[in-house]
């Protein structure tokens, strides 16, 4: 199992001074996701909770509805199987994925009640879909779509502003990752209390995010009716989506929201809220669950 | 053309008060790229300098190796060449970019000697490509390949400490759509002196690096050997790749660098800047290139 981060040579420079030190860098390595052994996505991540990224991930991709669809998710762990004979171009094989050292870097997921002419079918459409450079997006979902997939969430709870406001302090102290490295993104699900009930790490805002959800599937706890999400970085269409599909009807984040993640909450009877920094947050949607 | 940021309603919560408010969100919108007309991605992206954005794309992703190989790169004009009936499914039917109103999201690519059957096997090939959620890698590019496909570069010049130390400022000036709505990623082209040469603004900070060498590509200034990068958020692998394909040698941010952008860093004779911050940073790579 990779580690999540790693020692690195570093010069530190203050001014005119100059010294060399030794360093700690969050870990980012490719994740190779398969369906049934055969390859389906490769994610730049941060090392740990590899599984729940991959089912989280699949829920975005909607190659997952519910936990029902879910058979196993496992590490690869027999190196013969790493290589993929059929596609030797694949990033499994570039990346020298085969080399036993990265055994920790393929996770294979089975699901349930699938036969191979669906399988065919999922990984056809998948390559008929047009890829994207920026986000997790993969060309078949707009607001559209989503909402045609996914009703708008009804939820009677509310958070009071001083929750609201407490959230990223809260998050923060959780990060054990960004603590040694200063350098990762955060995930947290949150009670209406304010009680943080998960938190997950990585190179990628958006892994964290299906790292968090995800787990949530893997224990059969969706949809997370009574769950805020709070994001360390921007909230984008794609986390919007993600939170949609994990059935989180109250989104927050640091930092500022996009036109389109303002949009799709809108649409689908998310709360979202930015630029929460000390007693003092915007809420761009729903405002009816501050109470 | 769409705008950069929109009005939005926004509800202002400070301690107890709260208060209605129009403020402005960074537009997030879909561009579907195509090569000759046909679908080759869709990149969720702030529309302006949608054309350089394409350029950019297309050299990190090895469609374009140099200005050689571009032809053109228009807007798609024609409302009636916006369905793709081939592909019912494609982002551009769901997202109605057929609406005239979203002429402004397609742009068509053609490439320089470029045969019909060479472009059926570059789309077969990326259809090959295994898909990626978080960032743009798209499945070819490890460093083992890169480092086959993209010498390590070679540079004399050096950056004074203070020139270093003054980049975050110069660029933050230079960030037009950052004042008004406080939530756009930056990249910024500067001399070894610190002079600004270029900046791009989008909610993605990839797109913003694509954008400014989309830009020296398309007034064939590649490679930028005499070009230092700055952005405003990590350095992932996935912006040293777009550095090393741009020919800069200085790459340097406010916060943390990931572990494989230092291993691409240092493999690619790039020097990696990390945690601008004050008169202080972090070198992880290749000092001698700070004076």
């Amino acid at each position: 199992m990779p580690e999540t981060f790693r020692p690195v040579d570093v010069v530190r420079v203050a001014g005119k001074s100059r010294s060399s030190d030794l360093d700690r860098a969050a870990t980012e390595e490719p994740l190779e996701v398969r369906l049934h052994g055969r390859p389906f996505a490769v994610i730049m991540r941060t090392p740990g909770a590899d599984r729940e990224l991959a089912a989280g991930f699949l829920l975005s991709e909607r190659v997952l509805l519910s936990a029902d669809d879910l058979g196993t998710i496992e590490y690869c762990t027999n190196p013969a199987n790493l290589e993929n004979p059929a596609n030797p171009a694949n990033l499994a094989n570039l990346a020298n994925l085969a080399n036993p050292a990265n055994l920790g870097n393929v996770v294979t997921v089975t699901l349930a009640n699938w036969t191979p002419e669906a399988l065919d079918r999922l990984l056809a459409d998948r390559r008929q879909v047009t890829t994207n450079s920026s986000c997790g997006l993969c060309g078949r979902l707009t607001i559209e779509s989503i909402r045609a997939d996914a009703p708008p969430l009804v939820c009677a709870w509310t958070m009071a502003p001083a929750v609201v406001a407490s959230l990223p302090e809260t998050l923060r102290a959780a990060q054990a990752v960004f603590r040694e490295t200063g350098g990762l993104h955060a995930a947290g699900l949150f009670s209406p209390d304010g009680a943080l009930q998960d938190v997950a790490e990585d190179v990628g805002r958006h892994n964290a995010v299906d790292k968090v959800i995800g787990r949530a599937l893997m224990r059969e706890e969706l949809p997370l009716s009574a769950r805020a999400l709070f994001v360390s970085g921007r909230s984008s269409f794609e986390i919007l989506q993600k939170a949609l599909f994990g059935g989180i009807p109250l989104v927050a984040s640091v930092s500022a929201p996009s036109s389109l993640a303002i949009e799709l909450a809108e649409e689908a009877g998310i709360t979202l809220i930015g630029f929460v920094r000390g007693d003092r947050f915007n809420i761009y949607t729903h405002p009816e669950r501050v109470s």
